[in-house]
């Protein structure tokens, strides 16, 4: 069943008070709130989850400039200090176990929810992606296949799809860097068009953490960096997630 | 079969050579490039193809609002001039006969591509949207009713399913008011987050048209006009699309 939105909406980048919701973004003090290493948030997100399929791993459709950049990024998680994030279907299993604070959390049920760029399951016909995170660096790279789901103008790669991944892989990036959870902003001027079946290789890096925002910066280019497709800026909010309690 | 890139990429918003394409973004005379009406775009865009299936048409996961919604606006095409928006599945049936300039076409095969935002064929599991379009004013209308497949915190839309459908209703209202078919840049600042399964109204208007480029503002809020869910401005480069020559 869909929730129709009886929540209300939730209020982003503002501390104001919200009817129907007390007060969605009050003024935390940033010591006492984002008390979380990024070594243990990166733990808890990467801890096996054996029961869930981990989408960001090579599949038949991968084009040999996918397969190639991702065994060379697998090489540096075992001496580089990069980590594979795990990329499940939905949101929901990266957040087991926590909730959204301030009951912005909607009860589980036998839905089918999918992360909006997880929403094709057939190989090689949508998203095809995989993040790299470096805890200490505070960077994320995206090996990204667009397929042909994903099309704007004729054989190439709709602007939004790439807009979309880019607010992904900050959001993964925000989390992990930082306990930043939602989107405030994004600023994407967009270069060259991405044809349908290459390889876009996006570079985020945590440029600053103020305020209790992240700003991020994204450059998305070709795998030999000769042409540029797009760059992007992106602010987000830092919220704590709750562990949750025992029923 | 999905064509991997071999034309290269194709550089936007800058009038420079390619390697590969010898001018992609010739500097073109406004007055002789951009001759087409909007009455005769939209004339063409709006031509019924009876082959092809229209996806902005209500289906039985759209909520009440949704319904009431797109009722009215129909009722202003018949007095008011509005025109609402045939949706197919590829941008190929939308510029059926048309061909995109400068050799950016790819030729036409048996795959199955699909715009972005009609990735999801499922009723109500991905995006459900309609765009009504008012020549004489210049302005768009998109109503959207996000489905679980487009989730980011669990209950809500992702941040990037929004950018991308602004980025969609940008394109065509682009398109219809002044030949823009490239996206060149878009500045996307949230508010508050949309919960799946309710209903979000895209205002997108034509704010000037210089330069050989299109100037648009969007604000996405509730019905009631309560609650804004995001504001948006995109720049989008001017082309003219080519008669196909007959085989």
């Amino acid at each position: 069943m869909i929730r129709r939105g009886f929540l209300g909406a939730v209020r982003l980048g503002q501390h104001r008070v919200l009817p129907g919701v007390p007060q969605v973004l009050p003024r935390l003090s940033p010591t006492s709130a984002f008390g979380s290493s990024t070594d243990s948030l990166v733990s808890r997100f990467c801890l096996e989850k054996m029961d869930l399929k981990d989408y960001a791993l090579p599949n038949a459709s991968w084009c040999p400039d996918m397969l190639n950049l991702y065994q060379e990024f697998l090489e540096k998680t075992k001496t580089d200090g990069w980590i594979k994030l795990p990329s499940f279907k939905s949101n929901r299993d990266h957040i087991q176990g926590l909730k959204l604070p301030f009951g912005l959390a909607v009860a589980s049920d036998k839905s089918d929810w999918r992360i909006f760029t997880r929403c094709i399951q057939e190989e090689g016909r949508g998203y095809e992606y995989v993040i790299f995170f470096h805890p200490t660096k505070k960077k994320s790279i995206c090996l990204f296949q667009p397929g042909p789901y994903l099309e704007g103008p004729p054989g190439f790669a709709h602007g939004g799809s790439v807009a979309a991944l880019m607010d992904e892989t900050f959001s993964k990036t925000a989390y992990l860097a930082g306990e930043g959870l939602f989107t405030v902003s994004l600023n994407i001027r967009f270069k060259n068009l991405i044809p349908v079946g290459s390889v876009a290789v996006l570079n985020v890096d945590v440029e600053k953490i103020e305020d209790q925002k992240l700003y991020m910066s994204c450059i998305a280019q070709s795998r030999d960096q000769q042409t540029v497709y797009a760059k992007c800026s992106g602010v987000f909010l830092q919220l704590q997630l709750e562990e949750e309690s025992s029923p």
